[in-house]
């Protein structure tokens, strides 16, 4: 059951950096308080830097598996949410049981996405399209993979990967044992091979659901230099008929997890035409900076909603988009003259 | 000279209010920090719950005539502004000689504005059309008044009041001496005397000014029942001449006090089209609280660029605007749908 939040009740973030902060812009504009729990250690009583902690005088500090540090703060909070996926899901089950405060999305919602191989396993399972992978555990998986699908494909961080940090593509059989070592396959690390899909464009959708209901924002698209966004045109360049297909692939893939919250979705558009879900993420995103001035309702407002119990905002367009990410990279958004 | 703010510079706000929260929101936004003096003692090591201290951690208490405890919160900030206008302008003129802080609007501009028949005798000196008016420190100076002024007439607080408090209507001369009294003319408050005018129309009209120009709001019209202002309409349902007068009465009002920083005027539009200056506030207003969702950059965000030595946002309505003051007087703003 979610709570609905009165004013001033206090929404928690695991996570101090620049989502969180933009989420809480929304919260206070909204009446309610924000507590932080940042990672980065600091001196007792002097206030924290992270960009969330530049404005939350409620902050905790700890490891983001210091269970004591993370029931502490817990025990200040209506509720808690999430800025990053790198995160226990298992620790965060056990500290909402403890502390009866609610996370959300759910660490039920969480550990369906905890890693890059269960959620491709919670997405295919539910009927969503997805590129082929496999998990990789070992050289010889990795070559029956290679045997499978061809080359060039791209072996992943199972956990912890993001702007194309924790990935390797593999280009010929020589690649294998280097890149299995390289990103910690060697030591049990777990790995994700997927192949490669050679795309028309790349497309995102945000969701934002809550037992009030769901929203979905616009199928917008995508460019990336480098595996780092650049680019966000929105609504997306494409046929109507593939914008309403993402937005319907975004919903039913937060409702396989029963998702409260404010969820991402990444496509491929192949050249064919068919929509492949390629990357999840289960809270606001870069691909979504642009509802701040682009929608009705901002992805970071739907965010807060989202928790809080609140109906959620509408996401039609203001006017189309196209967002430049370097301008955006940092909490020190462009100021609107 | 007013220095350009960088990023992560700090603003201090004097007073923790409302308007002070409302305007942190878009130094946040900006990538600035805030730091806040509130006059509500707390325990130490416990964030305040004052608006603006529940969304800044850096927190400093203490009298608002307590010049040690205020250098102490200059010293934090790169630049400092107001929130209201019952300080003491000749102590923040020695605070800003002592820490070299500026604090904007200046203690020069201030100072002209700081008790109500100062204001009075410096927009009329510029020319500007005020009510008639006089200072009284007796009985005497009252009956004086009612003679040359007839009755009904308002007898004021020159400094304090707001909202209605610190305000009497003179009815009769039965009234001098009870109203002298209860608003503290026997122990030498100094009080002023203020003519009633009959008006067809209250206008306001908000302006922003630093060293890098000046942009005026649309005059909107503000309805006040009990002398709380309870409905915003902009722009003001009166002819463009009218709008425009007002429009540029305000914005040689802000010029005559040279000031830099977010300012508010209250006219009266009497029934044979004349314009009146009533009141002036050095701070955002509630009659401008329509700019956020009505104009392209809010009076809280032009506030932030005056004192940061930005350039000023356009001060152009996306659409017509009619604002229940109701929904409006509390920090707890309704959120955007």
């Amino acid at each position: 059951m979610i709570p609905v939040l009165s004013a001033e009740a206090v929404i928690g973030f695991l996570g101090a950096g620049q989502l969180a902060r933009m989420s809480a812009y929304a919260a206070y504009r909204m009446g309610f308080r924000v507590a932080v729990y940042s990672g980065v250690e600091r001196e007792i009583n002097v206030p924290g830097s992270e960009p969330l902690e530049q404005l939350a005088p409620l902050q905790f500090t700890g490891s983001f598996d210091d269970e004591t540090s993370l029931l502490n703060f817990m025990s200040a909070c209506d509720v808690v949410t999430l800025e990053n996926e790198f995160l226990d899901g298992s620790l965060l089950h056990k500290i909402e049981s403890l502390s009866k405060t609610p996370i959300f999305p759910s660490p039920d919602s969480f550990l369906l996405l905890e890693t890059k191989w269960l959620e491709k396993e919670t997405f295919r399972k539910a009927g969503i399209p997805v590129t082929p992978y496999e998990k990789i555990t070992s050289i010889d998986e990795l070559n029956s993979f290679a045997l499978n699908n061809g080359y060039p494909f791209v072996l992943k961080s199972s956990k912890g990967g993001y702007d194309g940090y924790g990935n390797k593509t593999i280009r010929s059989a020589d690649d294998h044992a280097e890149a299995f070592s390289s990103l910690g396959g060697a030591s049990g690390h777990e790995l994700i091979a997927e192949a490669f899909i050679p795309f028309e464009k790349e497309l995102a959708v945000q969701v934002a659901r809550n037992r009030t209901g769901a929203v979905v924002y616009p199928c917008c698209e995508t460019i990336q230099e480098n595996h780092i966004c650049k680019t966000v045109i929105a609504p997306a360049r494409v046929d109507l008929s593939i914008q309403k297909k993402a937005c319907e692939l975004a919903l039913a893939a937060t409702e396989a997890i029963d998702g409260t919250g404010l969820f991402a979705y990444e496509f491929f558009l192949t050249k064919d035409g068919a929509l492949l879900l390629n990357e999840s993420a289960p809270r606001p995103h870069n691909s979504g900076h642009y509802t701040i001035e682009g929608c009705a309702c901002s992805q970071f407002e739907n965010h807060i909603r989202t928790v809080a119990g609140l109906p959620l905002g509408s996401t039609e367009m203001r006017a189309p988009v196209a967002v430049m990410e370097n301008l955006l990279g940092t909490h020190n958004r462009p100021a609107q003259v």
